[in-house]
């Protein structure tokens, strides 16, 4: 693994102590030359982040000895006042690489309120100017390369985005910028691609011939309860829609790439996303939770007005306008306190252009065939074919071909491990391109402009059924109607 | 269930005992008005043949007692000098029939040597016509209806089989005939109509344009010994080749049908066999099976020549000049004595026109997405795909979605068990019409005609290695060739 400095902003954080730090003891555990700089504005030092490391390590399930071992050797804690003054976090770090350990390579990973964002990139920016570390044309950086890494929220509609990017692109060349989706880093999410262009059968079934319509559904269970101070105000469409499912949609929608490289794969979901219409809003339902299950409806969480309109659940109809897929509708949807938490791509298939069958039901046409892609809770691919149902004559049954990630490979490593690998070996396919986050913003603008009013719907249900309204059945165990 | 008289010329053999006696009982063994009537030479009576019978039941694992009562209710015996003076069946038969119990309905079976087949149905016919039971235009019988069944081979080639087919006709009406290939009875086999067009999917696929390559395999572990009487001299082409694999051939390529009834089916089958390049000895392979596993060879067999050419397997390439498999190779390949018993359908789909992934192994192209329909020794599908293996980039790992047939129903229903069932119902579906049977021959023809030499191959292997040449490799578990 390429020695680095890894400079964490936001080090005293829940995505610091829950992912991050059981991701790095993962992927760098056992590498030399891995060093890490906590940076946050509270009273901590090097004692205290890597007593809380350790601990977060031991939650994660990680030996104690182990962890400890690791966050001793590993971490060190630089405390700011403002994230934009950032005088004790290169001085720390200077004295890090003065030991040659890390090669003069760094990683800043920004795990911030998006507010501190502008700041903190501008010093960093500043920073690498004032020291020559600015790459070439060519992308080369003498004296160790810099890195850096930024957590969504990526905006919050396409000005802010744009914004954003243009101070971004002020003190850093793209490919020195890795945007972080989470999401990316999914086994199964990486596997679509492989699924779809390794496999010549699927992908040639991988258009508006075959397909009939594409939903994307993740269902949490989960609520804003706790974090509705954040959540509030920001609602599912931007916190789940405009990232997570856009991500989803676009690598299941996208051309093959030239090459199956960084700039192959961005280039062909910043092109579908392109071609994907704004989304209007007589296309979309909002949904809010209401009470149930024992406990309190949104509007009665802490921090939350009793009157809010934010969005705890989303679904939107989006038409890509290219030769693959004109007139097939992707449906996106997603929403709090669901009655499953559930993951899944599911591609229904045309049905035939003739029925010769009895299905065993009677007067049942032959159900579709159903491909689902599955990312939670756990991960694999079902897909739903009809063959004959015993006894005489030509009923059908519809059965199953099921495959089961974990079956075949074990429990695959958590996305954030994947992601720091990438981010260490300096490969940004996982990773949001500029341009990429602007056009999922762009596609959602006229939705975040609309008045949209979310509909209620109980705590532990499939969400609002006024969802249905855009063409789908809300329990995703049955996307098209059965008879 | 239809009361019926099901004389069973034949009654006295091997077939009889193990195949038609369990299956006349699990086919009707509850329903009143079924009459078995079994015909022969052996000088056996009613009480024998209750006996012989029973005891078949009881080792097709029938509980005796129910065994006996069954026999005993049912089975009558009439013997004969000679299959073509049937005086004796038919005053049995009328004697039976007295009773009004079987409605007049008359099914003959004929589980006979081939020879006798033109003087059985001269006989019966004549017995027909001298009864006025003929049917009239529209296949209607006064007085109850008569079924011929006849079972394999039918002919040996194509003029034998075109003289038999003017016998049965100057006698019987083509609905009247229920030539018997008992895979078609199989749940698999008849799945094969449903899993094509029931699933779109699949259907969109089944072309040239998608299919590489069409491999038809039965390979048995049993051997000629004891029946070299018969087998010598007629072979495996005539054997199993003509009837068994051509009728999975022909499922397998044919159109859909308008309808899928007995008319519609058959029509498409013979259409397919129609459009079917007569095989050419240049792409076909002989074997015999030689000593091995503390095994004699088959020439060295009671009854057969030393110098023999009868062929134990053999392997032809058949092209389909039409416009939906113009270029794809179907290759049909059985044998004796192989390695393991196994009977599939291996469809092995286009690999994608570019690859973009590194496999696991260290060059290898993507596999090519293969489906298998397996037949024996379980029923069941096995589609083959790749997935992305674990950790970075994208190397590919070949996984199976899997499917069995007996875990989703239960264990299928014996074949014969469906066909006498239907021969009862009145549904030819799943029998082989007149035409069928003589396009069938005409593939073959230029290969009975040819001097083909049969090259050794040792028990329990896959078969001569010379066959490969035809483009595939002999074991069945890898049916392109991987690096």
């Amino acid at each position: 693994m390429t020695p680095h400095l890894f400079v964490l902003f936001g080090a005293t954080g829940d995505l610091a102590a829950k992912k991050l730090f059981p991701a790095l003891y993962r992927s760098f555990g056992d590498a030399s030359g891995v060093r890490v700089l906590g940076v946050g504005r509270s009273d901590w030092d090097d004692a205290k982040i890597q007593d809380e490391a350790a601990g977060a390590l031991v939650e994660s399930g990680i030996e104690e000895s182990d962890a400890r071992a690791w966050a001793d050797k590993t971490l060190t804690y630089a405390r700011v006042e403002a994230y934009d003054e950032l005088g004790p976090v290169f001085d720390r770090a200077d004295e890090i690489e003065a030991s040659g350990e890390t090669e003069g390579n760094r990683a800043y990973y920004l795990a911030l309120p998006p507010s501190t964002f502008p700041g903190t990139i501008t010093a960093l920016g500043d920073h690498e100017a004032d020291n020559d570390r600015a790459p070439n044309e060519d992308g080369h950086q003498e004296g160790g390369w810099t890195r850096l890494v930024i957590e969504k929220p990526f905006g919050s509609d396409l000005e802010s985005a744009r914004e954003l990017n243009a101070v971004v692109h002020e003190h850093f060349r793209e490919k020195q910028v890795y945007r972080i989706d989470h999401f990316l880093g999914k086994e199964t999410v990486q596997n679509l691609l492989v699924f779809r262009f390794a496999n010549a059968m699927f992908e040639s079934l991988w258009s508006r011939s075959h397909v009939e319509a594409v939903e994307i559904v993740v269902a949490e269970t989960n609520d804003a309860e706790g974090r509705a101070g954040y959540f509030d105000g920001v609602g599912t469409m931007r916190d789940m829609i405009q990232n997570h499912l856009t991500q989803l949609f676009a690598l299941t929608a996208m051309e093959p790439p030239a090459r199956l490289d960084a700039d192959g794969i961005r280039r062909e979901k910043t092109k579908v996303l392109t071609s994907t219409r704004a989304a209007s809003p007589e296309h979309a339902v909002y949904g809010q939770y209401g009470a149930g299950e024992g406990k309190e409806a949104y509007a009665e969480h802490e921090g939350v007005d009793a009157d809010s309109k934010t969005e705890t659940f989303a679904a939107v109809q989006l038409h890509v306008d290219n030769w693959r897929w004109q007139g097939v509708p992707f449906t996106l949807r997603t929403g709090k306190r669901l009655k499953e938490r559930l993951t899944e791509i599911i591609v229904t298939f045309r049905r035939p252009p003739v029925s010769l069958f009895n299905s065993a039901k009677d007067g049942c046409e032959p159900s579709p065939n159903v491909l689902r892609i599955r990312l939670q809770p756990d991960e694999g691919f079902r897909l739903s074919f009809d063959v004959k149902a015993p006894g005489s004559g030509f009923s059908t049954s519809t059965q199953h071909f099921d495959f089961d990630y974990a079956d075949a490979f074990g429990d695959p490593p958590d996305a954030y491990e994947t992601l720091l690998r990438d981010v260490a070996s300096g490969d940004t396919t996982l990773f949001v391109h500029a341009e990429e986050a602007e056009q999922a913003w762009r596609i959602y603008e006229p939705l975040l402009n609309a008045d949209m009013t979310p509909e209620a719907y109980a705590t532990g249900t499939w969400g609002p059924q006024e969802a249905e309204r855009l063409g789908f059945t809300l329990d995703p165990a049955t996307p098209y109607s059965d008879c």
